[in-house]
């Protein structure tokens, strides 16, 4: 039975999130209607990344088995042309070998979180990024960030239903810059917590506004206590935007 | 009565274009009934552009007149409480000398066009580009769109519609590049004719995809002759950049 690999993009405003949730379309449920529509296989979609509500993608992972032999061209096409209006997409399909698997063969995963950080809102980004009205200091949130990065207990940045079995992570990456009149965090790692990546941001964004000190995140990191680490992030700010095998 | 000038970001999406019509809502409109919401005065907003509908603004400028003494930054923020939830910001409000006019005194304006050359459609920018199926040559694009650079007559690329008392006009820029896995046409000039970018961007992506040789979009020019356009580009992928002073 082949075995696709699909590259998936996908505004995640209107969905309940990645997986199939009894609550609400999900963007796992549209690309399995989808491929139904169009192979008449009912498949399971797994992808790399469990993206929450509002949670965007500009190139989630995600594999599929389907008894058909269709060429992986067909695939994308197909499944692309039965999701409309839905707004997710398939950039890329391809055969791969069996064992390869969207979330377990995942070496790496890279998320983006935005921050508009102006008085007035977003009219052309409005869900895409998280409104901040007062002007962020990046370089402190960038300094303060580098305190994540590394091997760690992320006790305090991991939502209370994180599934993960260790709190356990290691961050790869943690950069925050100023890019086009906003700001951009750029998180790196084999694999996140639930909620890690807008924990993060929600903390950053306190550094970004001078009401935490740049050494107050990794104080809180220390603490491993879920209180310490303040708001998390909206979830509109954030893209999964790429995942390495 | 102060004259303030307005910066305003929109998503052209939803709008019949910028200014007020019967058959639909206008920015224009949205913007003079958030100043009515929050004056109580019955003003005129008059913008630089008239951009169509689904057309964007990333900074559209305008002017008003108000008999009350507001602050500027009162105005900025009054107006952009009451605009919610239209896709409409006022990014920037300043007072002004009365005989400055957005649209009189606009000595130059700046237009982007995004063209999104892939297979699959958009997800993200739905709506914010012109989804076109085959990839594109953005250099033979840029190499053809030179010709248009300078003083022309601009009949060919000229709406039937348009109301300028001359189709002469003087083309500053008009320069195409790939940018982040799209096309960008950057197009500027102290004033444009009625859809002379979205004309002009139809042709070059003939260009494109090597259906027009680079030379036709000059000979298409010098014919003087609506016919030798070719289809009009859409309005999703248009933005109105910036207006200079």
């Amino acid at each position: 039975m082949p075995r696709y690999k699909l590259t998936i993009e996908y505004d995640g405003g209107p969905f309940v999130g990645w997986q199939r949730q009894a609550n609400g379309r999900s963007v796992q449920q549209a690309l399995e209607e989808a491929i139904l529509a169009f192979s008449g296989e009912t498949a399971v979609v797994k992808g790399a990344g469990r993206t929450d509500a509002g949670v965007h993608a500009l190139a989630q992972v995600a594999h599929v088995d389907l008894t058909g032999e269709w060429t992986a061209d067909t695939v994308r096409d197909a499944v692309n042309a039965h999701l409309r209006p839905a707004p997710v997409a398939v950039l890329a399909a391809a055969a791969v070998d069996p064992e390869f698997d969207a979330r377990f063969s995942a070496v790496k995963r890279h998320y983006l979180y935005r921050i508009l950080d102006r008085r007035p809102p977003p009219a052309l980004d409005r869900g895409r990024v998280w409104h901040v009205r007062a002007r962020l200091d990046a370089q402190a949130m960038h300094a303060a960030a580098q305190a994540l990065v590394g091997h760690h207990d992320f006790t305090t940045f991991r939502a209370a239903e994180c599934q993960a079995r260790t709190p356990i992570r290691t961050l790869d990456r943690l950069d925050v810059s100023r890019e086009d009149g906003e700001i951009a965090i750029r998180a790196s790692a084999r694999s996140f917590l639930h909620s890690q990546v807008r924990s993060m941001a929600g903390a950053l964004k306190k550094v970004g506004e001078g009401r935490w000190k740049v050494g107050e995140v990794g104080a809180a990191l220390a603490a491993r206590d879920r209180t310490r680490a303040g708001p998390v992030a909206p979830p509109d700010g954030l893209y999964l935007v790429a995942v390495d095998y």
